[in-house]
């Protein structure tokens, strides 16, 4: 059994996933690991044996609530598959050799859905072996099955609520007719654009349609309500996720622009809201402004969610638990007990039933026909973007910390 | 002498404006105004009679200090020139037949350069009439001369400052090449764009060129620069102001986009990051992504500059002092006194010298064959950013004060 633990974190980057390192690394020293080690740019840097010794760099108490407020990956990602055990054992035996020649027992590995199947291959090739391979979810597009949300979501949220909310006090002070289309993040799961339905309060008449990738969108209609909208409203903000898609199923981005292909196969879209304006300019003949999130959504740590911060925390050293447990092949979920009073609780489940797998938005939760999210969708939502950090700032700029 | 004031706010939004009527609302009411009117959308709502008394929203002290935090323009905005007292008078016989109505002594106008040119006109119409008109400077693009900065700019480079930052600890975490066109708003005046500078600290490698539209910009020596950058340090961030502009004169966005105009006269850019990373990916072949931070700079409340806040405020409540004290055709403007301690008076000044008239950043403040700002700058915009107010959070989301 060996005595150390080594932690990497790999996908796109969240303002919370440094919090889930802090409690990977905390947990795993108060558990007795000798040493934790961080994987530079996940598993592809574990492969050149680009590890770190993580005491050099969080040596007190303030290093580590430091780093749970530092947006993005402390030790780097990487966009990188793991190959097929069969098709290319070498791969595998090089790793193996390398976690043997660290003394690894704890394999930690903090990321969303193609994170998950990386825990996935690794633990069944390892089957039999003393290592324990467990996963820690992230993504802001909370789309990873079997746990409540991940985090990395309730920041993101919180995030695109609240400018959301902002931009509508700043596009209605003309009395003119607009129309702002917000683009938010989003290929298939349309949790990121729902967060736009937190904008709506007693003190904000919110987004006045929001469009999800889970509901085959129609630009004539769209292009009909808002007109209709606007005889009675004439500044509005609409909120569309980047992927939505006509019925035939091409993206509406692909309507006018050119896509492009990431390493796993997802299109990268571009230009849905700038479509969509010069539709609604060129049919209505309305001011329109199109407005992308784009990175702000992932990196905007200046207003990450509380309660995000804790539960990746959490999750972060309830994977370390379940590994000096003995538990392997494993990811971290959220299970919700109440919505109000608010509690999850952590618990280790099967990483066959996550991997390469996605959750959408219940369609039940979407009132397509008014462009709409309905009530359920705010219960579930409200808790996760709940409190806010401490920030530290240091000549009016927040604070971070780095390698 | 009329018993009442009336104020409006015009322009282009900032998260601060709302902070100076606050402030020329509190000290009218205690330096006697009978009524505070507010122009609903300015003088062009002023002209429809579409006023509301301020005493009906602002009740309470707690209703004062939270409309400090609301962004954009509680009372609405326009952009309405007024045209020439010699060539229209029917338009400013109006507009004096509607101040004598509401029986108006004190009339504030809280805006930039276009809005300024509005109490110059209506101050010079006014010469011998006992009702005084005073400016109360608002733009995130610290344009306007005499003044030290405007309150607004201090909120919007710290949201930019922070936001480069964040995006600086996003785009470097791949082990890959890549380059992220950061654009930041500025016609003319590269302020905004400066403030990127303010993301580079201890912690923080900040972003690796910065380029202004005070000086000419070269394509050629941009590309081979970034690839210069790129053989060192391989993901860099890249911050450009909309507005730059190439040696014939030609804007870096017309190259390749449509532009647009707006009512006063204004290039409606759009575009200058994505041409800048189409042309990068063209010539390097480096990944590239374009982040445009667009209407969030001048609306992202949630990030203000407590400085700013309390200095829009002071402009606001010295107003009401000056116009009280018999002042008219002024603006107050902020002098500033010492960078460290930071200390800024306000005082009136003659309008005559600030309307329709712009500032640009100091040519010796900008290291154009480096795209470095250079330190003059951040002892300039260092004390503008500082403090963070103490944000209300309801729900997880910022409150706001509205009508």
């Amino acid at each position: 059994m060996g005595h150390n633990a080594i932690v990497g974190q790999s996908g796109g980057p969240t303002t919370v996933i440094n919090s889930s390192l802090a409690g990977v690394f905390s947990v795993c020293k108060r558990l007795g690991a000798k040493t934790v080690y961080g994987m530079r740019h996940g598993v592809q840097g574990l492969l050149k044996e680009d590890v770190i010794d993580l005491d050099g760099t969080l040596r007190t108490h303030a290093d580590v609530e430091l780093l749970q407020r530092t947006p993005a990956m402390l030790l780097g990602s990487c966009r990188y598959k793991l190959p097929d055990a069969a098709k290319e054992p070498a791969v595998y035996e090089r790793l193996f050799d390398i976690l043997r020649k660290y003394d690894i027992g704890y394999f930690f590995y903090i990321g969303g859905n193609d994170s998950m199947d990386t825990i996935l291959k690794l633990s069944d090739y390892a089957a039999g072996s003393d290592i324990r391979f467990v996963g820690v979810p992230k993504t802001i597009d909370n789309d990873l099955c079997v746990t409540d949300h991940t985090p990395g979501y309730g920041s993101a949220a919180k995030y695109i609520g609240t400018t959301v909310r902002e931009l509508v006090r700043d596009s209605t002070i003309y009395d003119l007719k607009s129309v702002t289309v917000v683009e938010i993040m989003g290929r298939n799961a349309g949790w990121l654009t729902a967060a736009a339905a937190l904008a709506e309060d007693e003190d904000c008449e919110g987004a006045a349609m929001i469009c999800l990738p889970e509901v085959a969108f129609d630009p004539e209609d769209f292009v009909a309500r808002v007109g209709a909208l606007q005889s009675r409203t004439p500044s509005i903000v609409v909120a569309v996720s980047e992927g939505i898609r006509v019925a035939d199923g091409r993206y509406v981005a692909e309507l006018s622009d050119a896509l492009s292909v990431d390493p796993f196969g997802h299109k990268n879209l571009t230009g849905t809201a700038r479509y969509l304006c010069s539709l609604l300019a060129h049919r209505l003949g309305t001011k329109t402004r199109a407005v992308e999130l784009s990175t702000l959504q992932r990196c905007a740590a200046h207003l990450s969610s509380l309660t995000d911060i804790e539960e990746a925390y959490r999750c972060g050293g309830a994977a370390a638990q379940a590994a000096f447990d003995g538990q392997t092949g494993v990811m971290i979920a959220l299970r919700r007990v109440s919505d109000n009073p608010y509690l999850c609780v952590t618990e280790p489940m099967d990483i066959h039933g996550i991997a390469n797998l996605e959750k959408t938005v219940p369609l039940d939760w979407i009132d397509a026909e008014n462009y709409r999210i309905r009530a359920p969708f705010l219960d579930y939502a409200l808790p996760l973007i709940k409190g806010e950090p401490s920030q530290t700032y240091v000549r009016g700029m927040p604070e971070h910390l780095t390698l």
